[in-house]
């Protein structure tokens, strides 16, 4: 599928295991505040998405999910390098589901993010796109 | 001051009355997720960089702020018009500030963000950048 | 209906206005910390109650709700008086609802508190012990 | 130190490694809510204090700490048993740190909370109550 978003702002996705997923930034000029470190936007987004990539290979055939509320803490900012971001999910009930995600940058955890997500039926024939929330 | 990652996603921050900020950016076809909605991240983005506009204003000569921690709430998806962020400081401490944000598109609230910001001293010599947080 | 942790910690919730709430407690030795300052628990409980009470008369007859997540900021420390709370709905959708609490004391604004609550249909046969969350 | 609160609704608090810490509580009839399961409050109660306990230890002479924010997620209802709740420190910056803790119930995690917390220097001649939060 494409993403427009991961592609503006440079990250990449992948899973192995159902129920964990990984994406990856590098922490280039385009991506820093004015304080000449990387946004903290661009950590939401990596979290955000990584979690959706988590919860996916979980849900049923002909189920969506779209996150309900996400929140992340700071602990060290970001000046260059790698970002990694590692998500799982830590709870899934039939209707809804909790994540946490942990930034990594050079070895260091950087910030750490948590999710609830809400699982839903897609609809007959729409594509996806009424039924969503603001992610995934 | 620059904003690269401002730059990058297109949004713009003004400030007129201190301890409010608005923000705004357009819901085109680059800040789309593949369910072809605004992702999430660029709300959140939007919201952090709004929240640190209504802060700034408020801190003394020779003070930073930094995002400790940041959630947003998603109510429903955008797939276009313009976005629009308005922040404001719900309480300010010596060190640490409660800020909340409402976002809308086309008249309605999509989305709401609740952060905590620290207060902190610019060090002598620093430009800013060792001493704050990812966001700002 | 019996509510036996509101009698054991002291607090009452009145409605008038549906999709609002107030709730009252008052200040009292054993509601202290070891500093001598109300627990942030005790704040806490009176929010999440009263967010529960301010969602439930917009529900429909055979609906029910729970917590999903609260998260509570605080201002400052409360060490007597009347602390009240007031809640209200910011946003309604069909199986979730987003809620908002402002917990003042004297006059001052001391804490904010955010939730989402799950809606749900009471399942037949059920008394509403198996289907809900931990709060309301 | 006494702690009228955890009296009244009845944990207790338990810490060997610090940096970690565990409380418990027994679910019983007075901290149910209407619906005959343990209210919300109890469970965010008991995490809020057992971040405070994990931290303490790792606090200099003189120093204090106070809940910033806090959040909980709420997977399952607890209508009966011993409640667990583990907490731990994830980040331990100069003036903040983020903590969090897990509560299970029956082996079954229940809920998971989120929390900020300021460290703070004791001022001379306070005996620790205008200088801290709500919680602690």
């Amino acid at each position: 599928m494409d993403h427009p978003f991961a592609d503006l702002i440079g990250f990449t996705v992948s899973r192995d295991t159902p129920g964990q997923c990984r994406s990856e930034i590098e922490a280039r000029a385009a991506l820093m505040n004015p304080h000449n470190v990387v946004h903290g936007g661009v950590l939401y987004s990596l979290a955000d998405t990584c979690m959706g990539g988590a919860l996916y290979p979980l849900l049923d055939e002909g189920q969506l999910c779209a996150t309900i509320d996400c929140s992340i803490t700071y602990f060290r900012p970001i000046s260059g390098g790698t970002v990694v971001c590692e998500a799982k999910v830590v709870n899934k009930g039939r209707s809804i589901a909790a994540l946490e995600a942990e930034i990594t940058n050079d070895g260091k955890v950087v910030a750490r993010a948590y999710g609830n997500f809400s699982i839903m039926q897609r609809r007959t024939g729409d594509q996806g796109t009424q039924a969503v929330g603001a992610a995934a």
